[in-house]
């Protein structure tokens, strides 16, 4: 009971030393074991401290936090991995590979049979199976179905029949209930008689015969209170509570509004089904957030950076042909006019800057109300008033850094006209991009699509193209 | 008590409709205002329904939590914003001003005298204090430090002392300690005289006489033992304890791996200082990773959707600058070869194919080893590991795709050596983007710097300039 949330001091700090400990280990481990499967007559000393060698990585890994272990097997490049991963007792199998990576995750199981997973899976529970189960072979599934008991197994095919961004697939069902026609004393006895409560634990469900929701008893209002009062005289009736198929998101949002550290999910008619703690809303923001880093970088999903060449490539496509096809417009636009690049080569050198400024400026339009939109902050009456407001600081932007650069490029080319359409051209693809940074992000939410995800390469491909074409057509127009 | 931690269900979906009554509300209002400011002979009904909106929009608030209210006025036009502001109850101004953003702080701030800002001040703890004194002006943070008595004015000095990434500047003072040679029925008996229990405590410190921390008390293993044993006899003794020069970062990943909901701070001695919660690092994950959200968006900090138009060119005035003078470099680069660039126009149009697929590329090299970095993956052992996989990638990249835009360059304009060279700029280009990707965020943090920030900014400026002078070099190498 007492190692159960600790691992010492300075946890960080002391993560790095682990990691570098095991890499030693392994280091040392593989060149014994060259020694003792060198040819010629077997080296009883070289295969003795072999042996030595691996118990003493056994050792230091059956000290470690579960969680740490999985810190560990996520730095390890794929052949250590493995090494460690079969020194790992079976009994912690489980835990461990709900805290790695998807990605490392995935090649752990890849290298277990049938037997070691259900092993592994019977560990948990059945929320923490719902999360596996997506990684795991169709028959594997089945037959952990099988094994579980009828509350469990319902339990499970609940969870896994949410998507994954509803409040269902990541609530979990280890909650303590209690009646509210009972007085403290009782509960309090109650939780003796339990001797474990749940982790993240802070409040408990107050139902009524119906297993209908009535409220909920803090556990420090249990602890201050007089023992001989009722569960019903002390509980608070209006609790948040949540539905299986709210937003994830939101719910996250909620958490951190209100400071929950634990609350219920209760179905249409009131009736309690789950518990959302938490730390899984942690997850959940860290998540959220991954997946807009990732996206924004041009990756389509989180990559082992030990993942091979292959992996690697076809994580990365998916962005790179779109860029590809966008850049290839872009270039059309230019094609276009080819005849006045060779009358003014200076066009060429100087288009860049128009398309680069407008993606800058695009993005920063669309960075702000992405964050406005997640957060609830923006209306459609306000979008009026924000695309006012974007086009005012693109037109000034355009004057001052438009005029900037056509002083530059009047004095560099000695063209006054020159430098009058490049102001021009700049101001206009900074009002382009301010108008789409404003429209591309409602419109995607407008649609229901997340605007987080793909509204910068939009952007920037509008505005590649449409700095060229404008460029490039003023001065056609005015120069040629 | 009972409305401490509540608003009632479906919080996100009934955040909305709070804000949608209260603009309805100050909408009416503002009509009603109008019609009662008329010129001509007192209207006295308008005066009085302009009274009774006013009412109903203050009992409307006043039924909010306080991070609801905040959340409203983070969504409300300035004027709106103003008017919500002024119907808050002065008791709840502290409060409300810890919720609201940055930006919304500030211009709340500065619509307060200081006999306001003092008393709102008041309702606060020496830990709210601290997040909010770097705000306030020096006259008010003095004179709030003589009205606080001896020891809170210590806590507020010491939490202004720290970083505002440390875990001294971010921890609180609200722990309640017991001794390790009583009893679990007298802890349980203190808790009872003491009242109440601060938010967010899930454990109670065990501290000896010289405040030095023993161990500490999980309310829930205080409720699951015999009351009879004694407390040293249950506690933990090796918590996870920080120290308040810590990287709040950090810290926050050890919560989430161990999920922590609250942990001691202790000085070098092992002293009790502080605490940290799960609530304050759910704070600093959702900033880490705006800040990150932000600067990649090439904003400088966090922007108030309705902030002025000044505001707003002075946020994004510093990126775009560096912007400039990126892509004016890269301008110049194209400058050196508008000889080739007049023989041979095509090169005009396909040059921002090769650098634009290079900052695609490199963005997402960057993205990964970032990440991988942030969390701890990345060791200087796998650095060379790393780099070697990248250019095997980047080559990979550079033979497919520059290989399919070398044909396609080839069928527009019928040069299979424009094809060519295409294909080899792209490959280079690709392989300079591997090189850097890796190198840059490594660089930054040899120097002390948060890779996360610039970086992306960085790698796009070298492949524009990097893939313009490799694709125009070798064309004019080999093609003029």
């Amino acid at each position: 009971m007492m190692t159960e949330i600790e691992t010492g001091t300075r946890p960080t700090t002391q993560l790095q030393g682990h990691l570098a400990r095991v890499s030693d280990m392994l280091d040392r481990h593989r060149l014994v074991e060259e020694l003792a499967n060198r040819e010629g007559p077997v080296d009883h000393e070289a295969v003795e401290v072999h042996r030595r060698t691996l118990a003493e990585l056994q050792a230091q890994i059956d000290k470690l936090h579960p969680a740490d272990v999985a810190h560990i097997l996520d730095a390890l490049p794929p052949e250590d991995r493995l090494s460690v991963w079969n020194l790992v007792k079976a009994d912690r199998d489980g835990e461990i590979l709900l805290e790695v990576s998807d990605a490392v995750r995935e090649s752990l199981l890849a290298d277990m049979d049938a037997p070691e997973i259900l092993a592994a899976a019977e560990q948990l529970d059945a929320d923490e199976l719902a999360d596996l189960a997506e990684d795991l072979p169709d028959d594997v599934v089945h037959e952990l179905m099988q094994r579980l008991d009828a509350p469990e197994r319902e339990q499970l095919r609940s969870a896994m029949s949410y998507d994954e961004d509803q409040v269902g697939a990541i609530m979990d069902f280890e909650m303590i209930t209690i009646r509210e026609d009972v007085t403290l004393e009782v509960v309090l006895r109650y939780l003796r008689f339990l001797k474990e409560i749940p982790e993240q634990t802070d409040k408990l469900f107050v139902v009524n015969s119906d297993n209908v929701l009535t409220g909920v008893l803090p556990l420090k209002w249990l602890l201050v209170n007089d023992p001989a009062r009722m569960v019903s005289d002390v509980m608070a009736v209006d609790a948040n509570t949540f539905h299986p198929d709210e937003d994830v998101a939101e719910t996250a949002q909620a958490f951190e509004r209100y400071d929950l550290i634990s609350a219920p999910v209760v179905d249409v008619d009131g009736r309690l089904i789950g518990r959302l703690t938490i730390e899984a809303m942690v997850d959940v923001i860290r998540e959220e957030s991954d997946a807009e880093t990732l996206s924004r970088g041009g990756l389509r999903e989180d990559e082992d950076i030990f993942a091979s060449v292959w992996k690697s490539l076809r994580n990365r496509w998916a962005w790179l042909a779109i860029n590809l096809v966008t850049a290839f417009i872009a270039s059309r636009v230019i094609g276009l006019f080819e005849g006045s690049i060779t009358k003014l080569v200076a066009l060429a050198a100087l288009m860049p800057i128009v398309a680069g400024i407008g993606g800058n400026s695009g993005n920063q339009t669309i960075t702000m109300i992405v964050r406005a939109l997640a957060l609830g902050q923006v209306s459609p009456a306000s979008a009026t008033r924000l695309l006012r407001k974007e086009v005012i600081v693109a037109l000034m932007n355009g004057l001052v850094w438009g005029g900037v650069i056509g002083m530059v490029a009047w004095l560099l080319y000695g063209s006054a006209a020159l430098g009058l359409v490049m102001t021009a051209a700049m101001t206009l693809n900074l009002l382009l991009a301010a108008l789409m940074g404003v429209l591309i992000p409602m419109s995607l939410i407008r649609f229901g699509r997340d605007p987080a995800i793909g509204s910068s390469v939009l952007i920037t491909a509008l505005t590649d193209s449409g700095g060229f074409f404008i460029f490039l057509g003023l001065a056609t127009l005015f120069l040629i």
